[in-house]
């Protein structure tokens, strides 16, 4: 269907599926059970990368290098790097210092089972493997240095100071003082947009994607990604903890800054179905379409309602 | 003088001096002082930055630069590289989890200054820094992508669970138990010794180094890097608090295995000794000869005594 993205052409839950088992498998070679010296650290890594996650990122990379008519196996390496900048994450803020969450995904998080130091030193280490796997040498032949390093550094920048790393200090400096919408964009737009919309542009950019093709998206992985926290923030509202493997109700008592807080719960579904719409509407810049993106989009936002 | 490294025909202290400006310079330059967004998470990244560090590290990568005829100013991000990783181990190593450390060359250190989340984050930011300057598009371009994806895994490798990471990890968990001499060793090869022998190497590989001459400045490197090693913990014992600006004694209060507690202070001190020569006998390999890394590497033992 040229000139449309073709809404519902891919099945996003399969496609997820099919992708996350191949990111598992990649992630099993770069980091096997069992492998690596000193053995505790990539026991570490292990514990958090193996813990469930959806490879919502990775697999945004795939369809991203997918859409601009890449080799999305070719972007293996990056997407997998993608998976341990966002587990590293996860892991430093359940800390003490900062949520202070003993579980994750129904399962004890890293510093209950191994202790502060090492949970730190693990999400280093996972932060630090993701620039090792995005100097991979056959990703590098195989879609060629300059774009490696122009993935890199799109990498650096969404995780780094000014994006996730930053809005994670702005959302623990925040607690209580919402700051009004612009705040609350600000936090999300670091905290959690800014890696989305790399995963989907630096997958764009392995493939090889053309400097308009990048441009629709980036404005789909800025969509994409405020849509994701939207429902992120209202799951921890009203979703089932059972379902979710962790506790809801968090963010209200941190006091923290959320949709539903500002907007009531109502509002914010509108907003997150519209930011989807919007996030869909970018992809019309790929005349044969961008079936799987589209529908990821979808995807995230019908999460659980 | 051909066939041999030349030692002593570059004034060790001069040549720190005037690289270690230039890499201020450069660091002022890509973290400025009052720049980035938000704020508050450069300040606690440039405070840690510019306290005093003596950029050691930066200034081997640029000399191993100049050791294979490179020009040493294109690899002026790698050594800014460097001293983020350096500067970022120091704010989680002094984390109240791990060593808990109020003061770092006579100054509080972050998690006094900013809090512990803060400093944890700012360390993150730091981490993630290295690897965005690590894909900067000038040195890009005068070194080729090839060249700076190599010195990025080497930077990633190094630093990672298999390098520093590994090491501070086995250093908190041998406290008391020093795991013989070749536990010692192998802290401390992986803790402190990998970044310094990476930093060589990435400079000699920048400016475009042979194999042959690769291989000599990864023998300096590591032999160098044990030999700071060695000085650092002779230094924890008799060092003079108020020259070092950190208190001594630490490693023994932490129960931490040290040369001295192995050896002895005179054996330790001939161990730095030999070391040293052996670092500079590695040199040999190159016929022009490399004073600039074989001042360096007296420069290192003789810090003190």
């Amino acid at each position: 269907m040229a000139g449309n993205p073709g809404v519902g052409e891919v099945d996003a839950a399969a496609y997820m599926k099919h992708w996350a088992s191949r990111v598992d498998d990649a992630l099993n070679r770069f980091v096997p059970d069992g492998g690596g010296e000193p053995p505790e650290v990539f026991r570490i890594m292990r514990y958090s990368l193996f813990a469930g996650g959806k490879r919502l990122r990775p697999v945004l990379c795939v369809a991203g290098c997918e859409a601009v008519g890449g080799d999305p196996g070719a972007a293996l390496p990056a997407a997998c790097a993608l998976e341990c900048i966002h587990t590293y994450s996860l892991i430093h803020d359940d800390l003490p210092a900062m949520d202070d969450d003993d579980l994750r995904r129904g399962k004890p998080t890293s510093h209950m089972v191994f202790g502060e130091a090492a949970a730190i030193l693990g999400g280093d280490g996972l932060l630090t493997l993701a620039f090792e796997l995005m100097a991979d040498e056959e990703m590098a032949s195989a879609a060629g240095p300059d774009r490696v390093l122009g993935a890199s550094r799109l990498l650096a920048e969404a995780a780094g100071a000014s994006g996730m790393v930053g809005g994670q200090l702005l959302d623990i400096r925040a607690g209580g003082e919402p700051g009004g919408t612009a705040g609350l964009e600000e936090i999300h737009r670091r905290k959690t947009g800014a890696m989305i919309r790399a995963s989907v542009m630096m997958g764009g950019l392995l493939g090889g994607g053309a400097p308009k093709q990048l441009a629709c998206l980036a404005l789909y992985g800025a969509k994409a990604g405020l849509a994701f926290q939207i429902v992120d923030d209202i799951l921890d509202v009203e979703g089932d903890p059972e379902l979710m493997g962790k506790s809801t109700g968090v963010d209200a008592a941190l006091d923290k800054v959320t949709y539903p807080a500002l907007y009531g719960l109502d509002a914010s579904r509108e907003m997150a179905r519209r930011t989807v719409d919007e996030a869909i509407d970018a992809l019309s810049g790929f005349p044969e379409g961008a079936p799987a993106l589209a529908s990821l989009a979808q995807f995230i936002v019908l999460r659980r309602f």
